[in-house]
């Protein structure tokens, strides 16, 4: 990688074109962890502002950039069977991104298998094979045992986890596709998911696909706070007692105090986007459009795009 | 109604029991009018914190206190025709209440026409029809002129709108039911409705049903803004520039202010359960429960179920 | 029509790609009446084997072919209203496919109201709205009356109804699609229909489009014999009684006679292929394309089928 | 089992109610192997001819039935855990009846675990577990190894699968339960499940739960011939060639005959009943609250139908 190490044991990268911006990061050692506050691997970050419209030329351009850097990733001859994991619930529109994206997916280990003489690796099509486990509240299961238990009959070589992100970010929500070969984190899902995902604990490396689709409440009122000080300050005199109060405090304080305050109203609202429906319908076809083109060479955009309806 | 005139042009009269708060409001003049910011009428508001948990017990206790208000408010022999609407969006989850209610409906009017020896107002069926019109954006015509074609043929004596609300208050969301015989008014549901359903319009008694279902994002950041102040206010001294300044505005010009420095990112970003889905099945069931028993009083609660499942 | 008219007050003419053959029947006088058991009109049908198969270039294909046979027939001037009706029940799979169309629909009407200077028929967009009235089981209402209703408000210069349809012949189920100016005659759809939609009864033309989607299983059960009964005399002596007996009855008392003996088991049972809920989904894609194209000459197919998704 | 040993290796017991007949057969050696073409092991049959009706009252009567019967056959403390299976594809609807009864079960392994105080075998509560895994052409796995996979990782004490059937019968199809402790073999199952899930596979028992959902339409054409002859015979002379013909054929044969007469048709054509999505509503609840009860001794069935909905 290219990039320049501002950041000490961080490597940077970025891309743009008028639709996409690219950002790869590579955390390279303990001072890159700490600083970034994650653990050592590659993050690559797809903002694409548009992503919440549905534009079909649109939906391509991402699906195939998204396959380029997948495809990077991945590292694997066309032979390697790859499981893909649609984490969420389908019951909770906001978090149904990962059934709705295997539902797309072109599974092939099967027809690999019993068809070999028109589903092959020598024609560019993978064994590639899929699950979208659910959750606790729905299987009674830890999601990471069932999948652990997929992994050990199945033997892929890869696990490639699609989830529905909880963001901090406004703005991030629908227009932000998060990719990285350091699995899946416990609580950073919009369902709580309570274990982690990662190469120590199935043996397999994995590579996570999240998309943010809601903020929680908190957030929003919070992100509010810090843009009315901002105006307020760019207006008028700073030097009041409740913005010297609030300079005390960091984000993270700020965060805590607002939740503290709306905990008897929010418990659990979220602030997604009213039209969810149609947008989780749109990202997911944009997602398994870049999964299907990065997991089979020989498929070209036209073909995939008719399992994407 | 035998409640207190305190706001002038206005009767009130509450009602609690441990589940469940019901406010009556009657305007009976422009005073009342004005004090209220709302058309003369009858306004029956039932608050029912526990609304959003699936309580069977709470959901016929509920159903029945509905069916009660109701049953005043439609005050007609068991003869006459009642037209039900379900307006909304049924592919907009937290608009979906209206078509979704509908759905539950035990409709009769066809049968009492052709069946009449088993479907009779003499056995307590009432004829009722319904229909779930869609909205602007799916059928291109305004949902009025669809309604009021239905009523030119149908000729009922009454029409029952449902509608998904966007409130201005945390609180309200899923745990409020709100009734009305002024109608349905532009601009109050979730999808920004622009026509009203009223007497005037339709030329027929209309009843509306209303329930909160989304918050708008700018509404969450106001309310919690209120909040962090009066929070503040107790914990320490008021005198600072900001909070003065914030004095000095008044809840909807906050509001405003909020709405414009936040207006690049919230759009249209609403605040909404998480678990909305099942929300709005729960609260589709308390509603059809309760206007099933209003409208056939010869249909037990027990009945009733069986078409609310 | 340059057909030919070998039956007394017909005129047939066929056309035959590889995929599709197309019949464009025209029925002129009584005589043809009473050939073909149909009111005076002009019937095209299209029959396209692989139509069950999701094979996007044949959707478009047969698209683009049913938006022809449709611009021919609507024959009215972009500035004219249409309003597409959706028969059908939602809730019972086989019987979708009216309200599924209605979905993809570029649906316009308010859009050359409210913002002209993007949508007008100078760029090719016709005022189109539509509607999903549901069935009498669901509403309580004749299907014809709310249509009446809305087409009294609405006033549009034609009616496009779309239905599914029951058909006497296993061949034709999911291959077949038929369009016809008649209009919709009772009891020939899925959910028994008991009212016609035609000029007649809206003042209004209306076009028919239908696709068979079951058999009723007698009528499995009638086709069987007689293939059997052919297989058996191709093979064996044709003087048996039970032969002799089945060539006195003609094939409808030979359907009733297999109707009584089916009729405490079949009820309501239909043959359906048991992907019916994918082959809906794919026909209501070739129609609402065709329909797009058909209605809207100024958009493309691809434009289009960014709404078939 | 008191029932009479009428087939050798065969014990039949029989009891009916009003609305429920129940066959209980235990196949004890391989003369009623051979006998019934069934591997050894415990058959119970409920049939119960209203089951597509939608009445409240019997459904709470079938599932009390199914309930005794399951007590009965899964004989374990209720600290023993079991793993409900869902089979079938969620999306064709006549093979979606596992997944919607997985849905509706009251799974509480994870409570157990988590919050023992309230969740507890002491107060009836089993621990439960369960999955819809799809089917292979969704996954690309066989089911059987996610299954095995899943199993490995839990290790529950008893497995219970759940599967819609495709029938030979006409009359059994929507109003039959089937339940057996000989697992599922294949090829018994709506979607041609290619893979036995069984003891021996496992290595935990399992017990089977199928309602027949789909006929396929050879047989319906073929028990229309029997019915027609049957007719034939009682009104007539049954002298002739054809009935000779078919005289000398077995059951067998003569379906094989009409599969073939058939085959350029009904290939993949099922017969269902027109109402099957709301049928699939109703007899997962059904099964769902049989289950519910049968495993958790604690929870009543009013408690249970809350889950139902």
């Amino acid at each position: 990688m290219t990039g320049k190490e501002e950041i000490p044991g961080v490597l940077i990268e970025t891309e743009k074109s008028q639709e996409i911006a690219i950002t790869r990061v590579r955390i390279i050692n303990e001072d890159g962890e700490k600083a970034l506050g994650k653990p050592k691997g590659y993050y690559v970050t797809l903002e694409v502002p548009r992503l919440r419209e549905k534009d079909p030329k649109l939906t391509e351009e991402v699906s195939k950039n998204l396959a380029e850097e997948l495809k990077f990733m991945i590292n694997l001859p066309v032979e390697s069977t790859v499981l893909v994991i649609g984490l969420g619930n389908w019951n909770v529109t906001p978090d149904s991104l990962g059934p709705k994206v295997v539902e797309r997916l072109i599974v092939t280990k099967h027809l690999v298998e019993l068809i070999p003489e028109r589903f092959s690796p020598r024609n560019g099509i993978r064994p590639v094979c899929a699950l979208a486990p659910g959750v606790l509240g729905i299987t009674g299961i830890e999601t990471g045992e069932i999948i652990k238990g997929v992994v050990e009959r199945v033997k892929p070589e890869l696990i490639i986890v699609i989830d529905a992100l909880a963001s901090r970010s406004l703005e991030r929500i629908s227009t932000t596709i998060q990719i990285s070969d350091s699995g899946i984190h416990p609580g950073s899902g919009v369902g709580n998911r309570r274990m982690g995902i990662t190469q120590k604990g199935m043996g397999v490396p994995v590579i996570a696909i999240g998309v943010p689709t809601v903020v929680d409440a908190a957030t929003v009122a919070s992100d509010t706070l810090e843009m009315l000080i901002a105006e307020f300050e760019r207006q008028a005199k700073p030097g009041s007692e409740f913005y010297k109060m609030l300079q005390t405090l960091n984000r993270e304080e700020k965060y805590q105090l607002i939740r503290e305050v709306l905990s008897p109203f929010v418990g659990e609202l979220v602030v997604t986007p009213k039209e969810i429906d149609s947008l989780i319908e749109n990202i997911s076809k944009t997602l398994s459009g870049g999964l299907n083109l990065a997991l089979h060479p020989g498929i070209s955009y036209e073909e995939v795009s008719t399992f994407l309806q």
